[in-house]
C-alpha cells in the first residue's frame, strides 16, 4: 500500500503569491478561499507512520502544521513521522522548506549530486546537523530504498530518472543545463504492487517519459501552465512555458492521453493558470480528459 | 503618525513546532488553535501604505497572505505594499523569509555588515536581483531613514544600536559574536514624534539598554523564556535563555519596571513558555506588569 497526501499543489509563489494582483490571486485572497495553495510538496508513506517529503516548500511549516497524520505522535516530547526528504531539483519552492526542518531532528536528506551541491554552497542549511540529517546523493536509474532515521526499512523503493527540465533559475547566470538538475521519481511500495510517478516539472513528453509513466496507479504530473504563453499574454513576465522547463497542461493532456494509468494528478499549478478556477471551461477540459487539479490536503490511498 | 502590524509573536520554530509534544504545541494542535502563532516579525508604516518588515521569517507568505494592509493594492497586476526589509539578526527565523519574497519586486534590504555578509555568503539569496534589492549596511548608532523603492522618503527615521546577544546559532561554530550579529532598532517618524524601540533578541538589560527604551511609546522587547532553565527543566533542550541570547521575562519585567514606556509588548516567544497561554499565573503575572503577550496580527497605532 502506498498512502500520499498532498501538503501543497502550487507553483513558486503560492496563491496567492505576495506580489500578485492577477484574476485568481485576487480571486483567493477575495471571496475565494478555496483558490488558495501553498507550494508544491506531497507526502508518501508505505505504513502510514513514517512519512517522505517529495521536496520541501517554503511554505513546509504551515504544510505540517495543517496535516495531522504528520504532527508528532501522542506522548513524544520531540518527534516527527516526517523520515525523511527527497528533492527532485533545486529551485527555491522545492528546497527552502528545509530550513523549517531545524530543531534537532533526524531524517534523511536525498537528492541528485547537483542539487546537493547547491545546499553544499549554501552554509545557511547547515542549520541541519550532518550528524542527524545525512545528505545522501541519488543518481538516475540508481533505484534505492530510503530508510528510517534508525536504518530501518521503510517499505518504499525509489527510482529517480532523468527528465528533460533545466537548471534553477536563480543559477542560470552561472551553471548550465546538466542531467540531475531536474529528476523524476518512481515509487513503489517493496512488494511492487503499486505503482506511483512525480513528475512536477517536465518540459516535454518524450517516449522515455512516457515509458516510466505507462502502468502507474498514479502520476502526479507537471501542470504549471494551462498553455505555453500563458505569462506573457497576461502581462505577468517575459517568459513561455517552455523557457521555464515546463510542458503546458494543453500540450501534455493529449501526449499522455494513450497510456495506462491509474490516476492522474497535476501539480505545481501556476497563479496564473485558468484551470485552477473550478469554474473554468480549462478545469472542465482537464476533467474530461480524467485529470484532477487538486486542493492542498488531499488524500490518496493505492 | 506611526502603524504596526505583528506579523508573528513566535520565537524560532513557531507554534506549533513541527517536531514538538510540548504542552503548548499539543493544546495549539488541538482545540486551542489561539495559541498558534508565526515566527516573529512586524511590519511598520508611517503612511499606511509603504511598509517595512522587521525581519523576514520562514512564515512570512502566510503572514503576508494574512494582512490585508500588505495585500497588492487593487488594479495592480503586480505590486505590494513592501517597501523594505530591516534584519536585527542573522538567525534563520530572521532572514529565511527572504526566499518568499522573490518574484521580481523592488524592495530596500537594510542589515548590518555581520548579516548582509551571511547573505553573500549563500548564494541562494540571489533569488533576490541585486537590481531591484540593494542590500544596504547600517551601522549602530547611524540613524538613518528608509526609502521607497523610488527613492522617495518613508517618513520613517531608524536607528540601530548594539544589544547584548548572539551570533546566530547555526555560525557558532566558524566564527565568535561580534558587535551587529544582534542590533535593536529605535524607529521614529520623521517629524520624531512617536518612538518605537524593537529589541527581540536581548541578553541584558544594560544601563545604555534602559536609556534606550526610556521614554518610547511602544517597546518590543525579548518575550523568548518565562525562566531562564525553561528548555532544560521542560526536557527540550540543554540551554539556557543567556547560553542563547535571552534575558527570561521574569528578569526582564522588574528590569524595565522603573522606565517610562507606553506599550510594552513582547515578542519571540517560545513555545516553551508559560505566559503564552491566556490562563496561566505566568501570563497573570506579565500582565499586571503592563505586558502585552500578542497573538498574530495585531495592530497598533501611535
Amino acid at each position: 500500500m502506498l498512502s500520499i497526501v498532498i501538503l501543497g499543489a502550487a507553483a513558486g509563489g503560492g496563491v496567492p503569491q505576495w506580489n500578485c494582483g492577477c484574476a485568481n490571486c485576487r480571486s483567493a485572497r477575495n471571496g475565494h478561499p478555496e483558490l488558495k495553495s501553498t507550494q508544491a510538496s506531497i507526502a508518501v508513506s508505505a505504513d502510514q507512520q513514517n512519512w517522505f517529503l517529495i521536496n520541501a516548500s517554503p511554505d513546509l511549516r504551515q504544510q505540517l502544521t495543517g496535516t495531522p497524520a504528520l504532527h508528532p505522535r501522542a506522548g513524544a516530547l520531540r518527534h516527527s513521522p516526517v523520515a525523511g526528504v527527497i528533492l527532485t531539483n533545486g529551485e527555491v519552492d522545492a528546497l527552502a522548506g528545509l530550513l523549517s526542518l531545524r530543531e534537532g531532528a533526524a531524517f534523511g536528506l536525498y537528492a541528485h549530486r547537483r542539487v546537493l551541491d547547491i545546499l553544499d554552497d549554501n552554509p545557511i542549511f547547515n542549520v541541519l546537523r550532518a550528524d542527524l540529517v545525512p545528505r545522501r546523493a541519488i543518481d538516475v536509474g540508481a533505484a534505492f530504498e530510503p530508510t528510517l532515521p534508525g536504518g530501518q526499512v521503510s517499505g518504499l523503493v525509489v527510482e529517480p530518472f532523468a527528465v528533460p527540465g533545466k537548471i534553477a533559475l536563480y543559477l542560470e547566470a552561472a551553471d548550465s543545463n546538466a542531467e540531475g538538475d531536474t529528476i523524476g521519481l518512481v515509487i513503489r511500495d517493496t512488494a511492487r504492487t503499486r505503482k506511483l510517478v512525480f513528475l512536477a516539472a517536465c518540459a516535454e513528453v518524450t517516449p522515455a517519459i512516457a515509458a516510466r509513466l505507462e502502468g502507474a496507479d498514479l502520476v502526479f504530473f507537471d501542470g504549471t501552465l494551462w498553455r505555453d504563453d500563458e505569462m506573457i499574454t497576461a502581462g505577468l513576465g517575459q517568459k513561455t512555458g517552455q523557457r521555464m522547463g515546463h510542458i503546458s497542461m494543453r500540450e501534455a493532456i493529449p501526449a499522455l492521453a494513450g497510456l495506462d494509468i491509474g490516476r492522474r494528478v497535476f501539480l505545481h499549478i501556476n497563479n496564473s493558470n485558468p484551470a485552477l478556477r473550478p469554474d473554468s471551461p480549462e478545469r472542465r477540459e482537464a476533467a474530461h480528459a480524467g485529470w484532477i487539479v487538486p486542493a492542498d490536503g488531499m488524500e490518496i490511498t493505492l
